[in-house]
């Protein structure tokens, strides 16, 4: 297996192929760097690379020629988004602020270096997680558009073939977004499934860890790796990882899939809605039931995401704002961090009494459906520096356009995928998004595998 | 059985009584109303007396007479708090303010009205269910002083021969502190254990349901009868109702019980704090072991339920304060209802960050210990219109003084109940609180019976 072929191919084939001396590890990791080399000043994915990331890969050869294999990412370039603290790599969480991260890995990367993992470098996201543009990253597909946020950098770093996957962090889209805009495929498992002890929160009932990927299959491995249960997070769930290998090959056969037709489909580009309308066409005739409903209490839905994320953001930034040290964030996150003071208590719980309602609300959808789906997002990527965008006749800010169809499903904080789906007249990537019931991973990524099997990329 | 002796006897054999035609419910019920008409225009303990309970209490004769039992309450009169909702009696919290609460039972009610009992009237309670006074009620061993609150009308009935046994509610003590001056055993089990719904929320994760009573054995059989799951109760525990009976009879081999020697041990009356370490002494003579141990986080503990408590209680009364219907609330519900406004949502997720952690430091202590034990209350019942209490040297606020150490046991939502175990030189009551870990109710009511057993009344 060559190098650019390793790029092309799933994980679990490049990572035997480095395991029985057919790739190199350390030539994998050579390409990615010179992919680097060659693109990141315009792409600007990473802000650290690793300097002993050669030596890692060699360290794998050796132990593939020894006959010892390291677990199932032997070998394998995995770039990590910079609020995921590292032992052997700086963390700033996208902020110019002086703030003094400690040198260490949580659990999501220390099960990622067990499980062989060459971590390559932090990639560029948008400053504390605050936002879905990542400055000054670009888009691969083009660099006059944004790679969409906070996990900007992961996304372009995946699509630029910078490493084979990367990992995100998603609050209210920011790891679908991404994934979405630089045509991969962005995984958010249920709310606990991956601990994210050693990841800087953002809003710590909001905040989930995952994979964004080339494939569905990688994705779902990424995730069976970075899951089980994490004793340092409060919110992590007593549960063991994920094993979504089988989920992979299933057909369509029995699967229900709904369409919630309120919310999801409003407001969206045309070219975007075609290209979803064909892949649920395409599921029907793949022999799923297409199940159509409408939840009407979505509508408020914005507000109370709103409400729990500015409080819980600035409840962690609280430290940072008395010291002084928000002079140092953007001014987009600044103003954010510090309009969180205005959100009260009572319109916190009032907010978390709508989360409750709507939970409610959507366990009886699932109790019919397998699975939710709909366009990732009503829009691909934007120009940097757009602010508006017109839909259905509409002037929307991009700002609150991008993120739409993600948040209901971290408030809820039910696993929900995104998978490319098409692309529109400009070329730049559409996804398909596919939510499931807590912790029905499988359903999810059983729906996402026949969308990429039977989409032509 | 005369009236008079079944106002001291046990529920169980005043229930058994009136089945075997021993006793007649109409005459018991009488017996209650002469006494509410000799005192109650003292005491204030009543807001409704139940205009057909004679007529109930009749009905409850004539189905013993046929063989019939109505439950394990049969024929029995019991006060319920005004904050209940009851099909059959207005229900105001307390307010002036025009409000209409609906005329209906909620689950508590209902099970305690398909158990037999007779709801001989509703209590008057603090506003809300916001202050330790509930004026204008007075305490039936001195009517110069304050019963407690918020279920003082409760507390006082009880101990009046009112009723054989009141409802209550609990936030950060309203259950406990009235029963600990009026000298009732008082009981709040675990978070959860007894649905809510139907009863006008004050602050919805701290708020607790459970009974004031003549002595362990019946608060246990009340706790037994109003538990059990509550489909409409978003805080309701998924378990069945307890069975605390066996719980009554056990010695004290193998107890381990916990003094937590910081935080409840702190600026008490003298007084108080010999009743109570006498009964710890006495545990210890009757074969407990007496584990002592600091838990230094609870110095924390008054501004996180302060946070949660004005957040929540404000969220609920968010409708009444855009109305403008607060300006009918007393001058200092009033203010702690506005004053909720001020809480920011940042402030409220660190209280809720200093409870979970609180929590933890908790179970650890429940792994080595069953009971928890300590003064219910620094002091005994206060001077009507008395503001102040020097206690340790220095002055405190009495409305400070009266919940520090019962809302300890509402931040994290473990059982607790207070039994007397003494008097002051003034003959006021004292009580011994005795808390237990989460859904362990069975060795709170066997530690308060062997105190009330062997503690001289």
């Amino acid at each position: 297996m060559t190098p650019d072929d390793a790029l092309k191919a799933p994980i679990t084939e490049v990572a035997a192929a480095i395991r029985a001396g057919r790739l190199s590890s350390a030539d994998l990791v050579a390409r990615c760097i010179e992919n680097i080399e060659a693109r990141d000043g315009a792409l600007k994915a990473f802000v650290h690379i690793a300097g002993d990331a050669l030596d890692q890969a060699r360290r794998c050869d050796d132990a593939a020629r020894s006959g010892a294999s390291t677990g199932p990412l032997h070998g394998i370039p995995i770039a990590i988004k910079d609020n995921y603290l590292t032992a052997d790599m700086p963390t700033t969480a996208g902020t110019a602020a002086q703030i003094a991260f400690p040198l260490e890995d949580g659990a999501a990367v220390a099960r990622l270096r067990a499980a062989g993992a060459i971590l390559i470098g932090k990639t560029r996201m948008h400053e504390f997680a605050w936002g879905m543009e990542t400055p000054p990253t670009t888009n691969p597909y083009d660099e006059t558009r944004v790679p969409g946020g906070s996990s900007g950098g992961s996304g372009a770093a995946v699509t630029a073939g910078f490493c084979l996957a990367a990992t995100g962090s998603d609050t209210g889209g920011s790891i679908r977004i991404p994934a979405s805009l630089c045509g991969n495929v962005g995984f958010k498992p249920t709310f606990g499934r991956i601990g994210r002890s050693g990841i800087v929160p953002h809003s710590w009932s909001l905040d989930h860890a995952g994979p964004l990927a080339r494939n569905v299959a990688d994705a779902a491995l990424l995730v069976d790796i970075m899951s089980g249960h994490d004793p340092k997070d409060a919110g992590s769930a007593e549960a063991g990882p994920t094993d979504l290998s089988a989920a992979l090959t299933q057909d369509a056969k029995g699967l229900r899939v709904g369409v919630c037709r309120n919310h999801f489909f409003e407001a969206l580009d045309p070219q975007v809605e075609r290209a979803v309308e064909n892949t649920i066409a395409l599921l029907g005739r793949l022999g799923a039931t297409v199940v159509e409903f409408e939840v009407r209490e979505l509508q408020y839905g914005l507000g109370a995401i709103f409400a729990i994320e500015l409080s819980s953001s600035t409840a962690y930034h609280l430290p940072h704002l008395s010291a002084g040290r928000v002079d140092a964030y953007a001014p987009d996150v600044r103003l954010l961090v510090e309009m969180g003071r205005l959100v009260t208590g009572s319109d916190y719980l009032q907010a978390e009494r709508y989360r409750t309602l709507l939970g409610r609300r959507f366990r009886e959808v699932f109790a019919n459906v397998d699975v939710v789906v709909g366009p990732t997002m009503p829009i691909t990527a934007w120009r940097i520096g757009q602010k508006e965008v017109v839909l259905g006749g509409k002037t929307e800010a991009v700002l609150e356009t991008s993120w739409r169809f993600t948040y209901p499903w971290n408030l809820l904080g039910l696993p929900a995928i995104t998978v490319p789906c098409g692309f529109d007249d400009g070329g730049l990537p559409i996804g398909f998004q596919i939510a499931g019931a807590a912790f029905d991973e499988a359903s999810v990524v059983r729906t996402a595998s026949l969308v990429e099997r039977h989409t032509a990329s």
